[in-house]
């Protein structure tokens, strides 16, 4: 099942997304006709859905038994939201190795597989909190600060957590993921090279009103069974830039799960982020992004997350 | 006004802290005698209270005017929560410039002064996303994580913002300030040394679930009109082992609102945090801390931070 959250009709709506992408069950509208008033909260917001568990799922199966027609809107309609509004938490972890063997190769002018990156990044999934409150959908327009000028995309995907729990063992770890989706951790990537200088972290380089991009919906794990074989592809005006798999993780979501999770309690919604595939990101292939650009990115088995960046 | 969040009688309320501190005026109980019906909900939570603005803080005078007997109870009898129990994201920032020299200097065996900051630490308020979830309050025991022996406090103090806004000038930066707290920011140093390799940021040093300390109350702006001449001083087990001043601070509250809202917007209870003081931490010191010590964190005008560290 995929799961949006939409904007219509002046107000924004937990929705399914039907017939091949064309039109949307928008959920609060059909609980009001086909479901009993105590129900009706479960399906309420994307939120309301993770946190319902089983019961706000039964609650959707019941809805699109029959759509009541004023539930049903076509997908050109909507203005597409990040599909949890309200994350409580996004982390973004260094999942894919290659991709930082192959940027720093790049930025030292040496082969990619001359680089040695620390043992302790080959060894655990690190990570960094994510500006959760800045966030933006599919097909909105990216405003790019004015302090950056070296614009970057970064393509990965991310899972959405529909259970928390502490010390979570890896081998149980898919149990608490809700679903997938995809995630452009948009980049200035001048402002980063600076502040790593550092090595306390990423300050403005990542945190600006439209940097963190998911989308275009949430694929629930049920229908996205094997999230280790999804291509991962990014086009810049419809010319492919990347190619990669998420066979390529050298840490699985199961991995960050885990390592997050020790001494630390995570909750349902937050969002863990894969990490940038091999040849996802521009400093990777030297094409950065222009005002106006058009990135795509897409993942198969979840969809195309498209966005255009725009002078802010 | 002292304002703090605490557990009694099975729940959760917003309070102000009276006489001397011995005493507390719940005021979700005090409104339900002393306000009509509609007004109840400013002063349902710390956050509502933030939200509330004016309106809110005119609740509390009315309420504080002749507090009813049934919503005051004695400090020894409630638990102290995170003043704020839920804010929208905590960014802690390098404020004191000396803190780093100091802990560079005794990593690498030379004198403090001789130590050269990256240029971009001196002229930016660069910061990290902290766990926003993963608070504890005033007195509450702080749980060890296992996968550190090296445990270490940071004295540092804090701001809540009362209104958001993006590009916000730095000389109109503090009328976003609601008030201020104290913030020990309990770090895993070993963890910390392995995860600064990789010049990406901090993991698991700085989250894990007792991690982000703040409280005992917040102090609001209008009391504390000068944060910029306030001791910070730290106790392990009753014996001073830091001493400094916010008058030290190489950045401002008004630097890092400036800074953190440039092309982003901030919201009303967003939690930025100063860095720590000088000779704030046992990295500067050699003091570090063992399983059953009490750590006091002490900032004039606001009051007196409290923990004892066990193992998980």
């Amino acid at each position: 099942m995929k799961l949006a959250t939409v904007g219509y009709d002046a107000s924004d709506h937990a929705a399914v997304v039907m017939e091949h992408e064309q039109r949307l069950v928008l959920l609060d509208r059909a609980a009001g006709y086909a479901l009993p008033r105590e129900s009706r909260p479960l399906l309420a917001s994307m939120s309301d859905i993770i946190e319902g568990g089983d019961r706000a799922r039964e609650a959707i199966d019941r809805v699109l038994a029959d759509p009541p027609e004023a539930a049903v809107v076509d997908t050109t309609d909507v203005q597409w939201r990040s599909p949890l509004p309200n994350p409580p938490q996004i982390r973004d972890f260094g999942g894919f190795m290659d991709h930082f063997r192959n940027a720093r190769a790049r930025m030292q002018g040496v082969p990619a597989h001359s680089v040695e990156l620390p043992r302790v990044q080959l060894e655990r999934p690190l990570y960094y909190i994510a500006n959760r409150l800045a966030l933006a959908g599919h097909e909105t327009d990216v405003h790019w600060p004015a302090y950056s000028t070296v614009r970057d995309y970064e393509l990965e995907f991310a899972c959405v957590l529909g259970r928390g729990g502490t010390d979570i063992p890896r081998e149980r770890a898919a149990e608490h993921i809700f679903g997938y989706t995809i995630f452009n951790d948009f980049t200035a990537r001048d402002t980063q090279m600076e502040e790593m200088a550092t090595g306390l972290g990423l300050s403005k380089c990542k945190d600006f009103t439209d940097a963190n991009v998911l989308g275009p919906w949430i694929v629930t794990a049920d229908e996205l069974t094997d999230p280790y074989r999804l291509s991962m592809v990014a086009r810049i005006n419809g010319t492919e830039v990347s190619r990669g798999t998420s066979a390529d993780m050298d840490h699985t979501f199961a991995d960050m799960i885990a390592f997050a999770s020790t001494a630390t309690r995570l909750y349902p919604g937050e969002v863990l982020c894969s990490g940038t595939v091999p040849t996802g990101c521009g400093v990777e292939h030297g094409r950065f992004l222009e005002p106006g650009d058009t990135v795509e990115l897409e993942v198969s088995g979840i969809g195309v997350l498209r966005n255009t960046v725009v002078t802010a």
